[in-house]
């Protein structure tokens, strides 16, 4: 099982952005998690380009396939979806290799409310699964603004821990329960 | 009375540009339309550029602040503003000339809501002033899918004209009454 992580900042200092390293730090060597690194190398989506898309939106679909899930935290920006964020989405929206894609979507700050239920509706409207048991609101603003703070905050971690073991169980079981849809 | 036309679509064929260039067809000598070009030229949003953004944001947000107010249409895409259209908004958020502008806001796709209300919330969220009685809902899809079918069409062409007088109507009432907040 294979994680990819997005944020939807490119600040260096994001707090999304360290929320995703601390997850992939504390990730279990059975699910390994990877901090897609080009979302912010990703052109402005133009559907003109769709049939041959850009390399870097090559580069980003090819890593959202190899992934059985997405961890997903991002901003909210004037009560929006940050841009960079709906951006790749955006890109993703036609691309049959996020068809039931299962979805972490965390909210790290749960004083903001828009931007996560704008999230959960386009990601429903893109035919994802959001993991509801993995999605839970991590309150990160204030000491934990760094990788290393979430690393050092017992509380913290193992909230990320948790919703880590419960996206395992919920890929776990729905690799037993096989396809969720017919193949032939 | 100088209008800007953003456009959240970068097709080349895209319903929302044909309309925004139809409206700086039909606009009046008085309060002439530019549309802006730009918008797929913004880089993605990066907060540690505030301070110097890179030269097609200063640009854009030059042409924001020469406007007396904007006229904006833009698609849905899987239920969300599109990611073009965040994009450049999020470069406006901290940028002081975008209070109190007055805009424009259209819907060409009144069966879509989603991005019509979340562009509603950013934009107030922005402290723009959207004019109620110049944001109207003008169907396009069907027929009026090109500037000349735009134009052509009596009804279409109509709400439109109708729309920058309303709009006319209420920038003169502003300017008439003053600044609306203490300049000393």
């Amino acid at each position: 099982m294979k994680l990819l992580a997005l944020s939807g900042s490119l600040r260096a200092a994001s707090i999304n952005s360290a929320f995703c390293r601390a997850a992939a730090r504390l990730a279990p060597a059975s699910m390994p998690v990877t901090v897609f690194a080009g979302l912010g190398k990703i052109p402005l989506f133009n559907p003109d380009l769709e049939a041959a898309p850009p390399a870097a939106v090559r580069d980003f679909r090819a890593a959202v396939s190899a992934a059985d899930a997405l961890l997903i935290a991002s901003p909210e920006y004037a009560h929006g979806i940050s841009g960079v964020m709906k951006n790749a989405l955006d890109w993703l929206v036609s691309f049959e290799g996020t068809v039931n894609k299962p979805i972490a979507l965390v909210n790290t700050s749960p004083r903001a409310h828009h931007a996560y239920e704008s999230l959960r509706e386009v990601l429903q409207t893109m035919s994802t699964r959001i993991v509801v048991e993995a999605s839970p609101s991590i309150a990160l603003l204030g000491v934990c603004v760094t990788e290393e703070a979430i690393l050092g905050s017992v509380e913290v971690s193992r909230a990320i821990t948790q919703m880590l073991a419960a996206l395992a169980v919920h890929l776990a079981s729905e690799e037993a329960a096989g396809p969720s849809f017919p193949l032939n």
